[in-house]
C-alpha cells in the first residue's frame, strides 16, 4: 500500500512537464505575432486547452469515474469545488496568466492529488525556468531531482517575505494589502518580492530563497501542490490567523518555520473571502 | 571609428560571464554548508572580489591610467563617483546581495562603458538565469544574441510595473513608496512586480516581459548598463519628474514608451536622494 499512489505520481509529473511544453510553445508564438495588447482570448484559449490535455491525459490513464476533478477552468464553468474522500486532482493549468500573458519569467502548471482529503503528492513545473518541483507525502521535496529544503533562517530580521497584490481591486482589500507589506517591511526585514504566481511563491519557500510566503484570496488549485512540496521540503503551513491551515479557505501562510510563520502572521490585516467550497450563490 | 570600441564591448561581455560563474559557485557553496544565518561577510567578501576580477581584468586588458572606474565597491571605498570625459567602466559586480544571500534567481552582473559623459555599451549577466543581455549605441539590445525589443503596450491598463522597496527603511520614504504602488496597481494595471535587482528589472522592461520600472535611491552602477539596454531595445529613460535621465541623479523611470512612461510619473511621490556625484560631506 506504500506505493499505491507511486504510479500516479510519475504520471503526474509526465503530464506536468508536457502542459508546459504546450504553454512554452503558446508564450513563444505569441511573443512573435507581437499581439500583447489583445491577449484576453490566448490566455482563456491557453488555459482552457492545457486544462483539458492534463485532465484527458490523467482520465485516460485512470479510468473515468474513479477520480475526480477540481480544475480552475471547469469551476469557472460552474463544476463543483468540493473535496470529498474519494482520489481528488486539483488542478491549475497555468498559474500565472498575468505572467503568461507578458512573457513574465515565472509561469507554472501546477498539480496536486488528494486521498480521503488529505494532500498524498504535489508537482509544480516552472515552465519557462524548466525546473519541476515534486514532493509526495513522507517522501522529501525535490528541484528537478535534487533534494530541497527550507531556509534555516529564524531572525525575521534576515528574512525575504513573498506576497503578493492579487487581481481583486477593491480599495479597502488593497489597502489592507498594502498596509501588511508595510509593516512586514518595517519589522525589518531584508525585502519583500513577488514572483506573480502562487505556485513558484511556494517553491521559493521550499527551496530557501524566501523565508515565507502569505496570501489572502487565493484558491485550492494555486496551493495545493505547493502545499505538499513546501511540508516535505520542512516548512510549516498556517491560516494566515495562525490557525490550522485549511486548503478550501482562501487563505495561508507558508512558512520555513513557525518562528518566522508566528510574526507574520501578527502583521497580517485580514478581510474576508469566499471559501473555494461555499455553496454557490444565486444572483 | 565606428568600430572603436567593439573590442572593449566584447571583452566586457567574456568579463561578465566569468564574474557571473564566480558569484554562482559562491552562492552554491553557500547554500551547501548552510550558514545563511550570517552571510554578511560572504557578501562583502564575494562583491569585493568579483569587482577586484572585473576591474583587474580591464585593466590588464585596457592599461592602467587610460580608462576610469567607478565601482560599487570601490566608492564605498572612498573613490569619487564622478563621470568625466575619459572612457569610463561603471561597474556593480553583484547587483542583487540580497537576493543572491537567499538564492532567490535574479543576481546580476552589471558593466556599462562611458565615453564623452555618454554610455557606449552595457552588459548585464543575470548569472543565475544564465542570461546574457547586452546592448551597444546604435546596435539593438539582445539577449543571449538574440534581438530584444521593449512591449508594444500603450494601455496602461494592460501593463505590469515594476518598483522596489529599496534598502533605506525611513519611515517618510516608505510611506511614500506604499503610497505610490498603491496609486499604480489602483490605475488600475495588471500588475506589480520586483526582481530586487535593478539591472535585472530593466532587462525585463528591455525584453518586453513588463513595461516599465522605476525608483528612488538607485545607483549609477545599477542603471548605466540597463539605461542602453532598455534604450536599444527601442525604450525611454526619463527622470521620475518627468525630465532627462541624468545618471548620477539617483532617480529613473524605465519604459516601453513615452505613453507608459509618463502616466506612471504622475503617480511617483519623489523624496530626496543625494546625487551619485555629490561633494562628499564631513561628518
Amino acid at each position: 500500500m506504500a506505493d499505491q499512489w507511486q504510479e500516479a505520481y510519475d504520471f503526474a509529473v509526465q503530464v506536468a512537464r508536457a502542459a508546459g511544453a504546450v504553454i512554452r510553445k503558446a508564450g513563444e508564438c505569441e511573443i512573435k505575432v507581437q499581439t500583447k495588447s489583445c491577449t484576453v482570448d490566448l490566455v482563456t484559449q491557453t488555459d482552457e486547452r492545457v486544462e483539458k490535455i492534463i485532465i484527458g491525459s490523467l482520465k485516460e490513464q485512470f479510468g473515468e469515474g474513479t477520480h475526480c476533478f477540481i480544475g480552475e477552468e471547469s469551476v469557472a464553468k460552474g463544476e463543483p469545488c468540493i473535496l470529498t474522500d474519494k482520489p481528488t486532482w486539483i488542478i491549475d493549468p497555468v498559474d500565472g496568466t498575468t505572467n503568461f500573458v507578458h512573457g513574465f519569467p515565472f509561469v507554472a502548471v501546477s498539480i496536486a492529488f488528494a486521498v480521503n482529503k488529505e494532500l498524498e503528492f504535489g508537482v509544480i513545473y516552472s515552465c519557462l525556468e524548466d525546473k519541476m518541483y515534486k514532493a509526495r507525502k513522507g517522501r522529501g521535496a525535490f528541484c528537478d531531482d535534487e533534494p530541497i529544503q527550507v531556509s534555516d533562517v529564524k531572525d525575521i530580521h534576515k528574512s525575504i517575505i513573498i506576497s503578493e497584490h492579487g487581481t481583486d481591486r477593491d480599495k479597502q482589500k488593497v489597502k489592507k494589502i498594502f498596509s501588511t507589506m508595510q509593516k512586514i517591511l518595517c519589522i525589518p526585514v531584508h525585502g519583500l518580492r513577488g514572483s506573480g504566481t502562487a505556485a513558484t511563491n511556494m517553491c521559493l519557500v521550499a527551496s530557501g530563497a524566501t523565508e515565507a510566503f502569505f496570501e489572502i484570496g487565493i484558491h485550492c488549485w494555486d496551493i495545493a501542490a505547493g502545499a505538499v512540496i513546501v511540508k516535505e521540503a520542512g516548512g510549516v503551513l498556517l491560516d494566515v490567523d495562525g490557525g490550522p491551515f485549511d486548503l478550501m479557505s482562501r487563505r495561508m501562510i507558508s512558512a520555513n518555520n513557525m518562528v518566522i510563520a508566528e510574526r507574520i502572521i501578527k502583521e497580517i490585516e485580514i478581510f474576508d473571502s469566499v471559501r473555494d467550497d461555499a455553496p454557490i450563490q444565486k444572483k
